[in-house]
């Protein structure tokens, strides 16, 4: 049976809501309309409920990078020391960034596929005095794993110089995080990933002490944060937003608030349960010791390239799931649980895996058996 | 009556036709699956048909100021110097540009409203041997002038160290550049002006001179132009870009050239020629020597503030035009022709004008009067 419907279980671009596609689609508005001004207002609250902050939302017309970026740039000077958490992917974004801005990064090497160990952080932040930040993913998107951020918040009141900045571009709507009660001085989002809107905006929160920490001349003029803030809190930008995703972006928080961002957390918290279930009961393993609640990184068995999972998913049943990223490409695959996702996606999601591996010459399960093993966290969950 | 509608003439973000916007709201592609990448570079195959260039379109997911920071990033070193032609508030971004990069502006004034002079740049260029490029609007949208920079790329045959950089943002798509015969070796534009897509992408175009030009390590990392090209030229990009507003691009673009480029040209030349007959058929008069084909900026009577009639056709009328910027605030109004724009949205921009100036006390005129001078020019020209 050829595939006539297309499925996003990637981690970033999800699938989005109908109804954000629909407001998506709405007539383009001008971005410096009272109309729009308004919903821009109330989409930086919505956002402050979300991310359970007081602080400010910067919405950036960018992908995440971006706003990764906007931090290095804004609450550093060159010359400035940071301690880098790198366990995958991201986090070497993180030291790159530093290294184009000038800022030397104190590297915290962790294996990918591990959290990071909070003692690490620490010997850190102690044998580097006068470091300015820490920079750290809540979960590493490559691997799948989500690090004790909360701890490095605890770890962060013997160092006050140090922000806490963290890349929470798959945590904010996976998980229900108090920003602030948790010493996030700035909290990075996306649009594209539990936030349920198209690729194209990301988020950057500031506390006070990171506005006050913010540098008044920034080697980077379209990211300027100085010069945003002042006219977001007008409900304007600096330069023309991309309005129809911002829209977009505030219909689909409207639809997690409606959801309640608690109830959001345990349906992505269960999600993740199932799928790990579902894994294990083919015989597979995860990849993470400590597994992040928006994507399962799951290890390809012996003889199997995971590239090929990919690939007979995608182009045999049109499912789009996502492989690894450098040096864990073909071994790994990844199922992504994150956003306008159910209990039926996941279930979906581990059919194709079945599918795949068979055809792949892996048979040590039956068909079904990651299906049963998913529906009965499912079922016993009473979510 | 009160609106019940409501009508966007505003040099950008500008109406988008049905059809895009239904492009837009496809469902979200993975931004790495074979069926996005044929998209993405068949989107780049169009920029290059419309920008009529052999050069590399990148595509960012910025405002079109990204992309002049891309260009000041990613083509001069700091220390060297550029010329700058600076007669509106798009050419004080430039300079601005040039300043955060520690690139020396070697600033060509021109009076808010006029053209720049060639010989003025042709004397900047003489006094100041070295300058390793030219930095000029094809139309500074702030004051709805175009610039000659026809004429800047024959002066600069006799300066082949200095790239010719051109922000075409309210040019492409208006008039029929041929960017190549020009001599522009860097053209910039962006989605939402006359390409009738949303706000949220760029796009900058390199010849082979400034692909050599580009800088081994720039000082921005979301905009490394190096790594954008090689990751685009295989239909990907180096961060997620903004799927959906691609598929829309795309769309849009295909909609330019179903029409022909040289016939959207044609269209966006009559619409300004009728728009321009009717505000003198008004007794009004154009801030600008050189007027733009995209937007006309017109002299707010005496006794009459620009940003008022902006305000009446806004809150009694629904129709969205624009003011002035900066000193012109107050002294000016704007009506954009640009994108998806007829001769029906033209009369019903001067309708409104009308409108509001009768509103505002300002009544040397019957009703009509400029609907008629636009209508004759209609009516005359056989399009």
């Amino acid at each position: 049976m050829k595939p006539i419907k297309k499925r996003l279980l990637t981690p970033g671009p999800t699938m989005v809501p109908e109804r954000v596609l629909e407001a998506l689609s709405r007539p383009t508005l001008y971005h410096r309309s009272p109309e729009f001004k308004e919903i821009f207002l109330e989409t930086r609250k919505l956002l402050k409920e979300v991310m359970r902050t007081e602080g400010e939302p910067l919405i950036l017309t960018s992908s995440g990078t971006g706003a990764m970026e906007a931090a290095v740039a804004n609450l550093f000077e060159p010359g400035d020391s940071a301690v880098v958490v790198v366990g995958g992917k991201f986090g070497q974004r993180w030291e790159e960034l530093c290294r184009v801005h000038g800022v030397h990064p104190v590297v915290v090497s962790v294996e990918w596929g591990k959290a990071v160990d909070l003692k690490d952080v620490e010997r850190a932040l102690s044998e580097n005095p006068g470091v300015k930040g820490v920079l750290v993913q809540i979960c590493e998107t490559s691997t799948g794993t989500v690090h004790d951020v909360r701890g490095i918040g605890e770890l962060l009141k013997n160092f006050p110089e140090a922000l806490l900045i963290a890349d929470g571009i798959t945590a904010y709507g996976v998980y229900d995080i108090p920003t602030d009660e948790w010493g996030i001085d700035v909290a990075i989002t996306g649009s594209q990933k539990a936030l349920m809107t198209p690729p194209g905006l990301a988020v950057i929160t500031l506390n006070e002490r990171a506005v006050n920490r913010l540098v008044e001349s920034p080697k980077t003029y379209y990211f300027n944060l100085k010069k945003e803030l002042k006219q977001q809190q007008k409900g304007q930008t600096a330069y023309t937003t991309a309005t129809n995703l911002v829209v977009a972006l505030n219909e689909a928080l409207k639809m997690i608030v409606e959801e309640g961002v608690e109830s959001v957390a345990r349906r992505h918290s269960l999600l993740a349960e199932a799928t790990r279930a579902g894994v294990k009961a083919l015989g597979l393993e995860l990849l993470s010791n400590s597994p992040a609640n928006g994507v399962t990184a799951v290890l390809s068995p012996e003889g199997v390239n995971g590239q090929d999972v990919v690939k007979v998913a995608r182009e045999r049943y049109g499912i789009t799931i996502a492989g690894g990223q450098e040096h864990l490409k073909g071994k790994i695959f990844r199922l992504s649980h994150m956003g306008y996702v159910d209990q039926f996606d996941v279930l979906t999601g581990l059919e194709v895996v079945e599918l795949a591996l068979k055809e792949l010459g892996y048979d040590r399960f039956n068909f079904g058996d990651s299906v049963k093993a998913a529906m009965e966290v499912f079922y016993s969950s009473n979510l």
